[in-house]
């Protein structure tokens, strides 16, 4: 078989289309937040793509159906008619070997380059080790331009982190996107790295879509956070009980899980 | 040499057939399955697949003649000339690595999509972490139409079973089918998981034959897993003799053995 | 580059030639055994197999001269016109995947199959796991012919043993070399598995000279046999004092290295 | 994707270069050595060389600008008109996997043959498990006079190390140059293999020097030695003064960090 196989649901024109890709990692911050891009963007699924460089495995939803692990590419029209369309990648699993992950970001950046990207934008976490009450969002870009562009935006490049640079699959989009030409920026939501963080991806959504001119309604974003802030919370609670000694030390070692 | 080598043994025009798999895996239940089945049909070998995906390893027999690992094809004529034949997969080993079970799995889906086959019954087993006394069949199909078939022969559709999906060639052989247009089901025999289960090959078995008009004496499988029966309950009370404390605690916990 | 770099020395025609194989292994049986025998029968150096299946590395010789990592084919000619000849291999290290033992074990039959060879005679070690005094030599075939014929010569074959049946190269060439339709045996010298062993390689040795008629001065290899025995003492000896306990019972637990 | 893609920065005719490899290893003596060379005699880039044997990485500088890991290939032109010019490989990580090792050092040796390269310079760190003092350069080569010549320049071939021959870059570069006809020295620095090592990577490069008749000053060399001292000096005094028992037993052990 072939090592990438990429099925196409349908036919499409794009308009001057940024490819936006948020896969699974640290925090899961990527994922939550293109997904969510997605859903509220009401996009549309373009291709399929499925290869031997991800897991021999198929997920099995409530009804019983089987589903092949994939990455998915959906795309969305622009509001008006000179406004870009979209591109979002999504899908279950990065490559699982280095040379998967190549093969892949290779082939899917072959992929909207036909459509005509030229411009690509990855989603990311980034772990602190600890909670971030409020989540920054830091920056890596393959021009000076596009760095002062998003430190307009709240964007934080920091001198000193991500100290080892970017392992994975956003790191790779810009770095192969490169020899296809493309400009790109990848955007990384602090996050504590302990439990999926949809706190993290809004903050990552909210640079998307101030740069990109979208409107997304948060609201469900934001509950979700809610509900992983109560389940944090209640372990939080849950452990202090557990460790009430009279000194307290624990207590405060555990104070950065609420 | 070729990643996957295919060698015919003969020469077949089949009957619309159904291919049924069972490859090792949790509790052999797979295999036992399909291998059973194999030999009461008394089907004859069509084609062994040696690969390089497969360990580098020759059997050997009592005589001590040697065998190379493979996957074997074998088939079964059905009883009267509008009943359909079977193709079924066994073999010594699933492909040891992801790109290998892909890439297995996809040369024996397009030798058999060459046989016209258009229905897939892939078997295996479903680890449960306790001794199970009357083993359920889980399912998992590509369609709702096969879903409401199965649950008619008792199978069960969980809403939360299996919850990571299916891991192998099992799912795989579902997943990669769908791009060759065929339809299919895993079937899932609750198992322990601790030895290899006879029993729930039997349960797995009952339905395929049942689904598939199939005519087969299960009193060899059920002697199997008597003797089964008879191992695992020596263990049991070997542990029960020596961890006889007077609050028979650890006997509670052997429990799930018997 | 190529997976597999073959560079033939020289140009020769041989003999309905047959082919000895001996590559690391359990207690470097197999190695012993084929380099001995190429040494003593001055074989010529016909081929040099260079691969990216095996360790990047190279050895640096007692003068500081580089080689990279290879397996090696010699050929030497038979005594008289109507005597067959041989093809010896050798080399650094096994292919260091399962893939990588497909592959180099598939170019080297390929080889050998253009110089005629139909009989492959595989030499390797069996791990007993305890010191063996007297060796057996335990055998596996593609046929019965030739496991009637080895027994003759006092070679074992037993039920039981190896269960798992033969891991590596020296089985690899006898399952993949029936694809090329070429008959062969495995020849196995019991060995503990704990160091390497003149003394199984010779057992094996005695076996191959007496079936193919070769004539082998074995004094050299048994002088290595005797000077491991002479460092395998003396570990008994310091280990059986350390450990000179009143009991006894570890001296006796050591018996097995004397 | 192509396994390794070459991109060529520019276009030059070089008169009988002479390459010089220097990647991570041991120490990173290599590196340093290389890099060091590199930037002294203002070599320019020629070639980057991405593959997906490297790790799926990008780096991000100090400004935020993100770069894809790769080796680079720089060329500097010799002082007089009949000096040799200089090719020198530096980069990120070596291949990630054998094949991967042998695959990039392939093409590299392709690519630099193309410029008509017939001698190879690669720099290596010594693991010796314990600090040297004085740094000697041991050597490796692919014939006797250059073993001759090396010797001259003060290189060490010793009979016993490296033992187990060269394994990763620096040893495969000459022993695949040598399927391209070409000859080399591998130079290795005594390092303790426990930090990075400018010292040893400053006699690596007087003994690369000398041989070539080239003019390097090496006062930041020798800074960054001496940075890396003061460094251990005071984890050796931190750690003397946390074991400073009466008998003085750790300190010892210490020693060798000093």
């Amino acid at each position: 078989m072939e090592d990438v196989v990429i099925r196409l649901t349908e036919k499409v024109q794009l308009n001057d289309p940024v490819f936006v890709e948020g896969l699974p990692g640290v925090g899961n911050v990527g994922k939550l937040a293109a997904d969510y891009l997605r859903e509220k963007l009401q996009a549309k699924l373009l291709a399929t793509i499925y290869s031997k460089f991800l897991p021999p495995q198929v997920y099995v939803n409530e009804e019983g159906i089987v589903r092949l692990v994939a990455h998915e590419l959906y795309y969305a029209k622009g509001k008006g008619p000179k406004q870009r369309d979209l591109l979002i990648l999504g899908g279950d699993y990065q490559g699982i070997s280095p040379e998967g992950q190549y093969e892949l970001t290779h082939r899917v950046l072959e992929l909207v380059h036909g459509y005509g990207v030229k411009e690509l934008y990855t989603l990311a976490g980034f772990a602190q080790g600890h909670v971030v009450e409020t989540p920054k969002v830091l920056g890596a870009a393959t021009s000076m331009e596009r760095v002062e562009l998003l430190k307009k935006h709240g964007v934080v490049f920091s001198r000193t982190d991500p100290g080892g640079g970017l392992i994975g699959a956003s790191g790779l989009f810009l770095g192969l996107g490169r020899t296809f030409g493309m400009e790109g920026v990848c955007l990384m939501g602090e996050t504590s790295g302990y439990f999926v963080d949809p706190r993290s991806a809004e903050a990552v959504l909210k640079v998307v879509t101030q740069v990109l001119d979208l409107q997304v309604d948060f609201s469900d974003l934001e509950a979700k956070a809610k509900e992983i802030d109560r389940i944090a919370q209640k372990i939080h609670e849950a452990e202090s009980r557990s460790s009430d000694t009279p000194t307290g030390e624990r207590r405060d070692d555990l104070g950065y899980i609420g």
